[in-house]
């Protein structure tokens, strides 16, 4: 039975759900995998809490359900303790990282994650931008280039939440050609596109999506396509093994569709989806792109649902590969999380 | 760069496209991967060739692609070479087993593995055989139920070819509870009743699948459900961690199958299909049985195409997690052994 000291940066939906998901788990955890993960540092916007013994993750969940920071954690709270500090002042295994990252700077990720590598934590990141900004960094300082004495580093649900977009690419794949990649990545759109085609405009899409929650209150970062395509760049990098830029995708995101465009793209059974694309491009590169596409019926993604994601890659020797995944929310990512730390520490 | 002294048991399709994919592959396993497959021993119906200097791969499939057995190897072909001999007296670090076993007893297979383990070796399987007869028994002598101090057993083509359904099953959803599985796992079927919805009946349709290769002489364990039965209780004891035997599975094939079947199933966008299913039972175990089945338009199985396999996995923290591939024959396993032989020496 190993037990792994874990520190968990970010206590949003998704860093609070990776910690309502473990109670009910621990046993399976136990017996199954060999492991126990004991809490000893957690952070969000309120500060820290920290202790060498392990923290009470029902009191966290508690806590945050009350919409509370971990600060006020009795005993072992830190009103505006630094997430930065935690991760370079207390011993722990692994670090999983889930703060809202800034995607053109990638912090405060980028630093947490250094700050552990330096420490020879292993890292499982759910946060996106450190990987966008600095993916050869993080890549170099870790076992992502093969190095198996270096830190580990896992980011399964950083690319559409449980769907095993990465770990298909580089695992399932290991020894073929990667050909191209058709991917939805983003669930935002995906959830517009299907209320559009069920007969709601462009503006009374957005409108119910940030309604029930699933579209920011500035929804800038989906509707335009930058997070399809910050995913589909972490997969140019870490799958394809391309140096990618995002400045050299082209990327159209949904604002401009308009109900003639999904009227249109559903005759016979197709449908009009943001798709992310890498295909052969001019110079013996990967072109890669995010934008509105009409697919035909018979595409794997002209019947994608509103919280469905999917990716297909084409090999030369795995042939066509397809992957779709009916996710719920938060769910999916802290999951993710949950399977990269076993691959790391289970039996 | 790692060299891994390599041993191939069973040269038919797989084994011969398997050497047939390495030399144009070498570069990238060397670069990408840092490993270099040197073929110490390899063994077919003729005999062995055995060389610590390593084989000519190109020689081998030269000969192989001539119907002529390794015996015939000049300087290192040794006719009517045992099998089992040439693993229990060869030094090499992995057994690559793809012989046509038998699926009551498991053998050739399973005493070929049986001997590489006793002798510390890693051991990829293309073949089922053994994986159905034994599989407790193999998982306790290898990595598989946690001890890494152990060799290594990897089967990713065993169960559906290129289709990564152990690996998501046992890597993608670690962690999560399954709650289901639903796959279509054997190839003959799938094309078969394909054709009997292009307007065959099912003696045409297995006329014309013996014609093109795609079912055996005696098609009996593809078109009695066996095969799929056989992947089935694989998938049961490897990733549900439910020991099973083939007799406690309800199995049906498509000998019964008429036009009539699946002009209804094919109504409204349906498909006949040979469906695997583990769902719950009364008992607290899985219930697992192979049988013709009607699905509706929107089930993902619904329009697999002639050579496409599928699976479905239902998990609490997942979701529905689908996978589904279009391969060519025999490469898509041959494709496997490659992605396992990876996994274990990749850097």
């Amino acid at each position: 039975m190993k037990t792994i000291r874990c520190l968990l940066t970010g206590l949003g939906n998704i860093g609070r759900t990776f910690l309502e998901i473990l109670p009910a788990r621990e046993a399976r955890l136990r017996e199954q995998y060999g492991v126990e993960l004991k809490f000893v540092g957690v952070g969000d916007s309120s500060g820290t809490a920290i202790s060498p013994d392990g923290l009470d993750i029902a009191a966290i969940v508690a806590l945050k359900n009350e919409r509370r920071g971990v600060a006020n954690l009795p005993g072992v709270g830190r009103p505006g303790g630094n997430l930065l500090e935690m991760v370079e002042t207390t011993d722990a295994d692994l670090l999983l990282e889930a703060t809202p990252t800034d995607i053109e700077t990638g912090q405060p990720g980028l630093d947490l994650v250094r700050a552990a590598f330096r420490r020879g934590m292993n890292v499982v990141m759910a946060s996106k931008g450190a990987l966008v900004t600095a993916f050869d960094e993080l890549a170099a300082s870790s076992d992502w280039n093969g190095d198996r004495t270096k830190p580990a580093l896992r980011f399964s649900g950083a690319v559409a939440s449980a769907l095993p977009s990465v770990n298909i690419g580089w695992r399932d794949l290991a020894g073929g050609e990667i050909k191209s990649i058709e991917a939805v990545l983003n669930g935002t759109t995906q959830v517009m596109l299907t209320m559009m085609r069920e007969g709601k405009t462009y503006d009374e899409a957005l409108a119910e999506a940030q309604r029930i929650g699933v579209a920011e209150p500035d929804p800038t970062l989906d509707v335009e396509g930058w997070d399809a395509a910050n995913k589909l760049l972490i997969l140019a990098n870490a799958v394809l093994r391309q140096p990618t830029k995002l400045s050299e995708m082209s990327v159209t995101g949904i604002t401009g569709v308009t109900v003639a465009d999904i009227e249109a793209a559903s005759a016979n059974g197709g449908a009009l989806i943001l798709l992310c694309k890498a295909e052969p491009g001019p110079d013996g590169r990967f072109a890669l792109s995010v934008a509105p596409t009409a697919v035909p019926a018979e595409h794997p993604f002209s019947r994608l649902g509103r919280k469905e994601s999917g990716i297909v890659y084409e090999s030369d020797i795995f042939g066509r590969m397809v992957a779709l995944n009916l996710g719920q929310g938060p769910t999916g990512t802290a999951a993710a999380m949950l399977r990269d730390t076993l691959s790391l520490y289970g039996k």
